[in-house]
C-alpha cells in the first residue's frame, strides 16, 4: 500500500520515533508547529477514524493520555493542543489516522506555521522524549 | 464546584445534549465554529486529560468514533476538525476536559471564528443529530 504512514510502520520510511506498542506508534512531525510536536497513529492502517475500529480510537486516546506529559516535560511546554483533520474536507492530507499533540509554552502564540528544524533538532528533541 | 460542564452533566444549566451515556456527555457548544460544532466531556470531573484517569480517555475517544458520523450526516458535512486545548497556554478556557468536533464541508474556510446562532438554531441542529 502507498501509505507513507504505513511505510514508517513498516521501517521502510525513517521516523523519529518516541513510543510504541503493539497497537500504537508515535512519531515526531517533520514539519512541526512547536517543539515536539507529535504524531500517533494506529498499526492498522485505517483512512480515518470512522473507517477504523472504536477500539483503535480508544488505545490511540490512551497513548495520548501516557505519552503528553512526558513530551512536555522533556520540551519545557506547559500545555499542549490536540487535533486531528477528518477528511479531505478538514484538512487530512496523509490519509491514515493521525493525531497531533502540539505543545504549547506560556506567552508564545499558538501557531500552526510549520517551522523548518534541521533533521538533528528533531533527532535530539526524540531523544529528550525517549529518555522521559 | 463552580465548574461550568458540572453544571451541564447536573442539569443545573442547560444544554442541547446529543448524546449521554454512563461516563460521557456530548452536547453543542453555545458558540461554534460550524453548525454541529459538539463539545464531549467525561463526566468525572478532571481540569485536563492527564488530570483525568486513562480509562476516561479512552471513553471520550470511544464515544468521538461513534458519534461523529451521525454529526457529520446530520449537518450534511463532509468532515471534521477534532480539537483539544490542554492547559491555559494552549488555549484552554473551561477547566473541564473536553473534546471538540467540528464539523467541515468541502470548499468551505476551516475557519475558528464563533458563530452566533440563535437558541432556536441550535436547537433545531441538536434535534438533527438526536435524530440520527
Amino acid at each position: 500500500m502507498n501509505c507513507l504512514f504505513c511505510k514508517i510502520i513498516a521501517r521502510e520510511i525513517p521516523a523519529e520515533i518516541v513510543f510504541e506498542n503493539d497497537h500504537v506508534l508515535a512519531f515526531l512531525d517533520i514539519g512541526p508547529v512547536s517543539e515536539g510536536h507529535t504524531l500517533v497513529i494506529p498499526k492498522v492502517h485505517a483512512e480515518n477514524l470512522s473507517a477504523g475500529s472504536r477500539e483503535d480510537a480508544q488505545v490511540l486516546m490512551a497513548v495520548v493520555h501516557d505519552i503528553a506529559p512526558k513530551i512536555l516535560r522533556a520540551v519545557g511546554a506547559d500545555g499542549y493542543n490536540l487535533g486531528m483533520n477528518h477528511g479531505e474536507a478538514a484538512g487530512q492530507e496523509v490519509m491514515h489516522t493521525h493525531i497531533h499533540i502540539m505543545p504549547r509554552k506560556e506567552g508564545h502564540p499558538r501557531t500552526f506555521t510549520k517551522l523548518r528544524p534541521a533533521a538533528h533538532e528533531i533527532k535530539e528533541t526524540a531523544e529528550k522524549i525517549r529518555l522521559q
